[in-house]
């Protein structure tokens, strides 16, 4: 689909109109489409049953900067990626994990994003690895064994550019020759944190780094944590390689739990502070336990094959007993809801979700509308 | 019950008369009792049925060394422990195993002890922690840590003295203050390995010392995967501190899944060798990530109390599904079988083994006969 420069418009206005996600407006445009929308906003009228929009957006509908931000985009050779873009990744399973967690877990309404990398591309062949900012010497070795082994098998990387693990972690797939994605919780015209600039300008040379804050955002704590949904969004599965008790990891884990992604962990010794986050992660059943890039190969696909084996193989041969009866709930014909399936498969609906994204990966269901049917 | 004289060196006789465990031997005494058992084998003529007892015991029957067995025990502090003796532990999870694992899974039928601490005690208040001989400075400084916390809680430490963490489990132990039980893969009045003489004895002066075997017995491989199973049946739960990937504390941990024992594993760097053990046990499922004392204590006894507290507290708060699913499986009157818990509750037949094994802890079942039953 081609989009016009009042399209571009529209999506410029209303990617700054509200702090971002915000579902009422993403509902909005994808009921009415994106000029109508952005007139209904600013004008202050909007279709019966959408009213929530107008109090998201009050305080800066009046406000259109979309000219001068899409020119402070392409001034630092960023790129406005919407929905109606080729490029734009799926995030179906943001869409489904919206009903429990709130506004804060819509999908985003656009991208930012500056690099020559589709980010349709890095979001199903990467895995995430994040962790501490604060990453001992053994989590920084760590990270770098991993990704030279992930990026061997085909993987990008995607991570925050935070310091310690999220940093080492861009480093090493660029120094490896592997693809990269920076997901920022600032506009794609800053670099935060200012010491990674360089590091951040060589992912945009030769991977990409993305935000779906409008430009001049500055980061902000709330904004770490909604970025970190994008993380686990926009990879095929989360690794947490070190993490204290309170890392800011720990919520990348949490999203990747309910968004259904495979989620690992890295053991490290239990003397260590930055181990602690990665061992409860371990303990309690949320992450797997990974030792090296086989391990996180074998989570994120599965029929343990590589990226590019996706797909390829489409029988049920090693699924988990779960896996099993979410597959064999969804009827020969047809869709239904993750609600229907939780109900016939007897498995609880997290459970459900991490599964149908594993089946989903391995083609054997796929989305239909709002439901999932077999592929 | 009192065991006179002859029925003493009955008990030792058999001890000797095949290699232990052997199962239709055991089987054999149970029926007939330990005299008739023993006239029976001396003479070559056994009940129908018990055919195998002959193949078993036919190279050494003709060979009564009772007396000079008892009298090496008897000046090495060793006394006989059979099941007519109070002390004598259950071992109802190795006969449930048997059917399994073959001969080598069996129930003992008899023990060394040499050591001021009784058999029944220990093997419901101790936590088996087994590792790598090569262990890691890592690996011993956790052992210790961990010994210290358990001893604390009041549980005891059983070992297999060996060097590494062996050693220092036992070590620990005693300078913590704490019960501790050896388990031989040679006769009682050998010290194995030779170095440990000096460990032995002290572990003998204030725990117990413990063996299935003959005395002159020497070590030999296949004994250390026999004496493996007793090390797991005489603890509530295993945890393996450290293990390559050949590790023999791999063998522990097989038996105690086999046994339902609880099994933990402590994770290391994923750089050392000798933590490729535990990383795969947890990995697979077969064992829980412990970083610490309280994570062994929960494991061991999942309602969360200390060793005191077992008993104590009697309802289903905190079981986890397949607990309950196992529990309520069981008829409010009378008891079942193994196979008809699986048929009824629907779970596969490691887990309810595994469950049963919790729930006993907890008090809620208990065995009869040969089946379960609500307690």
């Amino acid at each position: 689909m081609t989009t016009t420069e009042s399209e571009r418009r529209a999506w410029a206005y209303l990617a700054r109109v509200a702090e971002p996600p915000c579902v009422p407006l993403t509902a909005l445009v994808a009921e009415v489409g994106v000029l109508e929308a952005a007139a209904a906003v600013a004008r202050g009228l909007v279709p019966r049953g959408h009213e929530s929009v107008l109090k998201a957006t009050r305080a800066r509908a009046g406000d259109d900067r979309s000219e001068s931000d899409l020119a402070v985009a392409e001034k630092c050779g960023a790129r406005l990626v919407t929905p109606d873009d080729d490029e734009w990744p799926g995030f179906s399973l943001l869409a489904l994990a919206n009903a429990d967690t709130g506004e804060r877990g819509g999908m985003p309404l656009v991208l930012w994003a500056r690099g020559p990398a589709r980010l349709d591309d890095l979001a199903v062949s990467s895995i995430a690895l994040v962790g501490s900012r604060a990453a001992s010497s053994y989590g920084e070795h760590v990270t770098g064994l991993l990704v030279e082994e992930l990026v061997e098998y085909g993987w990008g990387i995607v991570s925050g550019a935070a310091f310690g693990i999220d940093g080492v972690a861009h480093r090493a797939a660029l120094a490896s020759g592997g693809a990269t994605m920076a997901v920022l919780a600032c506009g794609i015209d800053r670099d935060y944190p200012a010491a990674h600039s360089r590091l951040l300008a060589e992912i945009a040379e030769r991977g990409v780094v993305v935000s779906e804050y409008p430009p001049h955002t500055t980061a902000a704590r709330h904004r770490f944590l909604t970025r970190n949904r994008l993380v686990a969004a926009l990879s095929n599965a989360v690794v947490v390689v070190e993490a204290g008790a309170r890392s800011g990891a720990v919520s990348t884990a949490a999203w990747a739990v309910k968004l259904g992604r495979p989620l690992g962990a890295v053991p490290g010794p239990v003397t260590s502070a930055t181990s602690v986050g990665c061992h409860e992660l371990i303990a309690d059943g949320r992450a797997l336990l990974v030792a090296d890039g086989a391990a996180v190969r074998t989570m994120a696909v599965p029929d343990g094959g590589g990226v590019t084996d996706r797909g390829t193989t489409r029988n049920t041969d090693g699924l988990t007993p779960i896996q099993q009866r979410v597959h064999d709930a969804l009827p020969g014909r047809g869709a239904v809801t993750v609600e229907e399936v939780v109900f016939s498969a007897g498995v609880q609906i997290g459970e459900v979700r991490a599964a149908l994204a594993v089946l989903e990966l391995g083609g054997l269901v796929a989305m239909q509308g709002s439901g999932w049917r077999l592929a």
